[in-house]
């Protein structure tokens, strides 16, 4: 690596020039935040234009008040997206973020089934957060009073070494997060070996997995990884109530007007309508039914992701193509190469990311913070650059990425001579 | 009173023959949850089948994340409903309850601005509940682990005598209820006097009116009373952050389906954001786009509320026209004639109204249970009903009143003699 530092750090005159130039051009790209493109929206403007006949499922008046916990439709929709009952379905409104932040501050507030009371009294409550991993989980468990632990992820989720030996020696390590399929932002899977271990593992009885499967359905070609089923390993272990699973129409249709549901366990979710019997007076139903509409059923919910993955396989393609081109040969950068999800992970030079961040923008190009997929915003090798290629157009992602790769070089070439 | 009691407990043969015939004419009438009818649902149809022509507003694509407060327009419909700016509110989703019990539950979490950290860590905390008030207002609070002190309330409002002494001594109460107009289910609205007294009384720095102007636009005729700014109020008394107001449009539209809204001063807002911007992805936009199309402003709000008085009035004016004829002249009863909301109030002899709900219940008609509209569900003389006459057709709405008045007939004739 250090061969290539320093043949790099020869021609930095110029990359430097190069760089120059782009910062001529005036650009004004953005690739920070995984939102789908106005393009994939279209895919579901039905929600907004196609009539919904009848407002009655059974003898159900969707207007009304009432039904706590869903639409059947619409829970079987999500429990055969996440391979479970319906019972196991709790049907949310527009956010499962939301219905994360409310589980956790249920759990803070008033304890978990097969816990010993609210966790706030756990005055150094902790929660695991593989990294690099999602900002907004980071946050929501940072906001309610945890201390971030970090382990790694690799190409089998998060690794579960690490997990075990703190999970097993610390009992107020109360949970821990996880995004099981296409991971943003390394878009790894967990491997069956990872979630047969996650379910096995000794932990304490009010230990909560947070399985974020945001990206269930999102594949970006014709063989997903195959994603084994947590809660029947939780149950055959005896650990039926350490699993909280969640996911979201919200790549899958509109993300501001989805629709998001929380599973699990029997009693997790007697526990959960218990609290929301309070707090609401039931999800949208009308919304619920939109959604039925434009879906049909999960087929139907699968030949839709379809064409979404026709309209950005080939912005992750570009994105490959052009890292491979300009940083390829270097070997000064690594990158991933997701089968799904929205989001690419290159690591760079250790000592480099935030100058790449402040270089890119300076040429008109903003990138995530570095550091943002880290606990507390905080990357300790400041390496990793977050890529989301989805929300611009093709030719623009190729500019930014092209951007991008020089700042790469030229921060590199820096690092060396500084 | 006990003359007319002697009176009936003469006729209770008669009474009993009539209320047998009644029970054999096997009904199924539910006269006890405040929901619009179909027919008003029917008003607000347009959320359903009218197509959405432009997702766009301004350079914000409604289908897209973000936007933490709602869509501007609808923020300022909200404003003008409460008579206040529009960066006083924050619009939230379908529910203003939610809002309601999210807002205490942060409190309990986090505290809020000018207190002295989360109110978790009083362990004594009270708040006051007007009564007969919300059953489903009090639950959240007793659920967030208050105590309940229960007041009165008249035709101005809570009893400010009491609210006031209990408030100036004791800093553990941290805050109270209040629907200030059509309450549910007096129908009474806060005077000048008792808004005045709320906004200059001696409390604490961290007390919080739950201030649920549920049915701000809900009049049943043409002369509504007029409600005074209470923020406003508030701000001249240097207490601009002790109210926060509610507002939706369930009972405008649709109650599943309509659109909340939270409205308080700059740092409670503040406040609110920094929480939401962890719980959230923002509010669904298209839904308040559906709003807008609908209304338009609030002038054509309010029309169409003039449509939903049309349908509900002379459901109002019928139970009130039972009422005076079966119970008028006996002097056992007593029961308001809101001139708003979705509820009347009917006061019968001390220690039958679970009496009347019973037998009502077993000739087929379904009243709100006694005691519901009180603390922990215990009315102190069991002798409040609640009556919702919205929901059912007109013909029931007579049938099930006139089951009622021979069920109170006959319950106070009961009671003199037992």
């Amino acid at each position: 690596m250090s061969d290539s530092l320093s043949a790099l750090a020869n021609q930095r005159t110029q990359i430097q020039e190069k760089y120059n130039n782009f910062k001529k051009m005036g650009l004004n790209l953005d690739i920070t935040r995984g939102k789908p493109s106005p393009l994939q929206l279209d895919l579901a403007n039905n929600l907004l234009t196609r009539p919904v006949e009848s407002y009655l499922v059974g003898n159900v008046d969707t207007r009304n008040y009432g039904g706590l916990d869903g639409l059947p439709e619409m829970k079987k929709l999500f429990a055969e997206m996440l391979e479970l009952d319906a019972d196991n379905v709790i049907v949310g409104g527009n956010s499962s973020l939301t219905m994360m932040y409310d589980s956790l501050a249920r759990a803070c507030q008033f304890g978990v089934p097969g816990g010993n009371g609210p966790w706030n009294q756990v005055e150094s409550r902790k929660f695991i957060c593989p990294t690099p991993g999602y900002d907004r989980h980071f946050l929501i468990t940072e906001h309610l009073g945890f201390e971030l632990i970090p382990v790694d992820i690799d190409e089998n989720g998060p690794n579960m070494d690490q997990v075990e030996t703190l999970v097993a020696a610390d009992d107020t390590i109360k949970g821990m997060w996880c995004v099981p399929k296409y991971s943003n932002p390394t878009g790894s899977s967990c491997s069956e070996d990872t979630i047969k271990r996650l379910a096995n593992m000794k932990a304490a009885a009010d230990f909560r997995i947070m399985w974020d499967n945001a990206y269930a359905e999102h594949h970006l070609d014709d063989s997903p990884p195959l994603l084994a089923n947590i809660m029947e390993h939780c149950i055959a272990a005896g650990n039926a109530e350490r699993v909280l699973e969640f996911a979201s129409t919200s790549k899958i249709s509109h993300p501001g007007s989805g629709v998001a549901a929380l599973a699990a366990s029997p009693a997790n979710v007697a526990d959960a309508k218990s609290h929301l019997a309070v707090q609401t007076i039931g999800p949208d139903k009308e919304n619920q039914l939109r959604h039925l509409n434009l879906f049909g059923d999960l087929n139907g919910l699968r030949s839709h992701m379809k064409k979404h993955a026709e309209l950005i396989k080939p912005k992750f393609d570009l994105v490959d193509e052009i890292l491979n081109r300009e940083l390829g040969s270097l070997q000064i950068a690594s990158w991933t190469k997701p089968k799904g999800g929205y989001f690419i992970s290159l690591d760079i030079p250790d000592g480099t990311a935030k100058r790449v961040v402040d270089l890119a923008d300076e040429a008109g190009v903003k990138l995530t913070n570095a550091g943002a997929p880290f606990p507390y915003g905080k990357d300790p090798r400041d390496r990793n650059i977050r890529i989301a290629p989805t929300f611009p157009a093709l030719e623009d992602v190729a500019q930014a990425t092209e951007v991008l790769a020089v700042c790469v070089q030229l921060a590199a070439a820096e690092s060396v001579q500084n």
